[in-house]
């Protein structure tokens, strides 16, 4: 089928920008020591898990239980679980582990680890923990160094439920990073984080086997890797605008857009009305914020092929359904007659594509679709 | 089912709220010679266009052509499809008409009226045109006295395959009103803008046997609707927190929530954890702006039962599958212990309920779960 063909507004997926991308965090990890370990939020889809996880040992990160089912459905048997564990979901979980999944958990608090075990127990299941630390990104997590950490990895190994396994952190406070430099810090806090929590507990006698990080901006650019196990990280497959401003990746690397039509001009307000609206794109926004290079609205518009900016244009405006473009200068309307087809390249992609249930996949600006590959939305 | 037992995070719906908020607004336009036409792009879900049309005449209004066909093949066959028509649409709405469906599109531009006609004639059919106005919302549309109308409907009256059934009109800047005289004066633009249209195509001979506005806000509060054929809303159904802030509903009318599990507590932060985060709540925040209320963040938490708010607290900052619950006072920790479930009350509901493929339908408190009803989401 030809790209043309396509019903508008859907997912497009470039397999050849996907394979780059993964091929380039595997190689900065090969030979390490740090295995990678990518995180499938952004994706949710076995077919783009097969891609990251080629070169690598096999082991993913989910953020929630319907992807670690799904990818157990697709034979992914080494999962970690990065959003932290309540009693409740414990069935899921255990049926899981019942299945021969080996599922990693993360808890910040002794009082839910002891209700944690106890469920796991009465369903006969011991789950393997991580303690979730607090590097700087102040969601979740306790912090490195504080008693805390042993008394809560003393309670994981020896509840009858749970197995200490080892530590976890994610520089989330990376995206607030505005230079190399800063993203360098920021990993060296995550890294110290994890090191240091590691330490605490072989110092007191427990295990730690994993310590792991991660995000995409610490992942491309940590200096030091000493004392790491594992990197997580996830939308270096796809990239997207904000993620090219941070220095994680070049705008050329994108993986994901959203295939629109023109379906209106407004000259008397220089813009024009697309298709693609906040159903398709997502409220998540460009910031704007003043040490960004770009304020990118709702997204960045190319032409049709993916490859060519239509200059100046963004999405300035998003209503459910309709998708307004806005232009610097002059609106290029020659350029984009309704019917023009265009493609959107996402603020932050895994709103976007979150959106959909579907990628076409493309290669390049071949004009072939190639495949559709489904997404596992929902929880 | 009992609430306690389903898995969180989850779209819940009040299915008492809806039929009181769908029969206020069916008694309030019984009698008055205008239709009640429902928007469905907010429920998406036959379950609940079958409530709204309850004591109404039978036709629907969509935003997208999966919504058109979804409803087309649960009975529903006079609805109008409210997104701007280009040529590319065509093959599936020749193929709703083909069977049977009275269906009417919406249109602001010659050259694509043109374009259209073509196409239809080409697959067979004859389309039933509106002409989109602009009543100040300053999106799509002609305005109302100028020679365009005429033009337009002279076009749409003479192509072969577009047959011109009148005028419609979207008072979306409704939304950014702070009082109900300012609503009341964009319902009054609103209706203008379609009785003046309506007007000139009659002056000039041609047929309008269609004039169309709406929008919840003034589908609520219009003082005259001398002139008007039919009335589209939407969102009144359910409510929303905005909805409430601009004198739509009040929060007790709110039918929609999402229910979710404290899942960490951060006490120096004077903050806790939920499992609804960007991805079950969408990144739809309140403006915050000075005229509103209140800035109630992504939502306003609620106890499990939905009735009562937990003080103070709302959703601050959503990350993917994390919801960080903030207080202005001292965080009630005590109410909210790790494992507690909450019902979140959204900012803007169409936003919400699109992330989710499935509504948990409830009736009151009675915190029983009566019935699984399925959205249609995508395009």
């Amino acid at each position: 089928m030809r790209l043309t063909g396509l019903e508008t507004p859907c997912l497009i997926l470039d397999r050849q920008a996907l394979e780059r991308n993964a091929q380039r965090m595997t190689a900065r990890y090969a030979g390490t020591g740090v295995a990678l370990r990518p995180h499938m939020k952004s994706a949710k889809s076995i077919d783009v898990a097969r891609i990251a996880l080629a070169g690598n040992f096999g082991g993913i990160t989910v953020s929630t239980l319907k992807e670690a089912e799904y990818f157990a459905d697709h034979g992914i048997d080494d999962i970690t679980y990065a959003v932290g564990i309540v009693p409740d979901k414990l069935p899921r979980i255990a049926a899981l582990i019942g299945r021969g999944v080996r599922l990693s958990a993360i808890i910040d608090q002794i009082d839910v680890a002891r209700e944690v075990g106890a469920r796991a127990q009465a369903e006969g299941v011991v789950i393997d923990m991580l303690i979730e630390l607090d590097s700087g990104e102040r969601r979740a997590g306790l912090i490195a160094g504080t008693k805390g950490v042993v008394a809560l990895g003393q309670a994981l190994h020896e509840l009858a439920g749970t197995n200490l396994r080892g530590v976890l952190t994610h520089a989330g406070n990376s995206y607030q990073c505005r230079s190399i430099e800063a993203i360098q810090q920021v990993a060296e806090a995550e890294r110290l984080s994890a090191v240091t929590a590691a330490a605490q507990l072989r110092a007191a006698g427990l295990p730690c086997p994993v310590v792991s990080v991660g995000s995409t901006p610490t992942a491309t650019h940590a200096v030091s890797l000493e004392g790491l196990s594992e990197m997580r990280c996830g939308v270096y497959m796809f990239g997207d605008v904000f993620q090219s401003e941070i220095f994680s990746c070049d705008l050329g690397d994108l993986a994901v857009s959203v295939l629109a039509t023109v379906i209106g001009h407004r000259p008397e307000m220089n813009s024009a009305l697309i298709d693609a609206g906040a159903l398709a794109l997502s409220k998540d926004r460009s910031t704007g914020a003043p040490d960004l290079p770009e304020d990118i609205g709702f997204g960045l518009v190319m032409d049709a092929s993916g490859l060519r900016r239509i200059d100046g244009v963004r999405v300035g405006h998003v209503y459910q359904e309709h998708g307004m473009l806005v232009s610097d200068g002059a609106f290029p309307f020659d350029v984009l007659p309704v019917g023009t087809r265009v493609r959107v390249l996402p603020n932050h992609v895994c709103m976007t594509a979150a959106m959909h249930n579907t990628y076409r996949v493309v290669a390049g600006d071949s004009g072939h679709v190639l495949d559709s590959w489904q997404r596992v939305n929902g929880w």
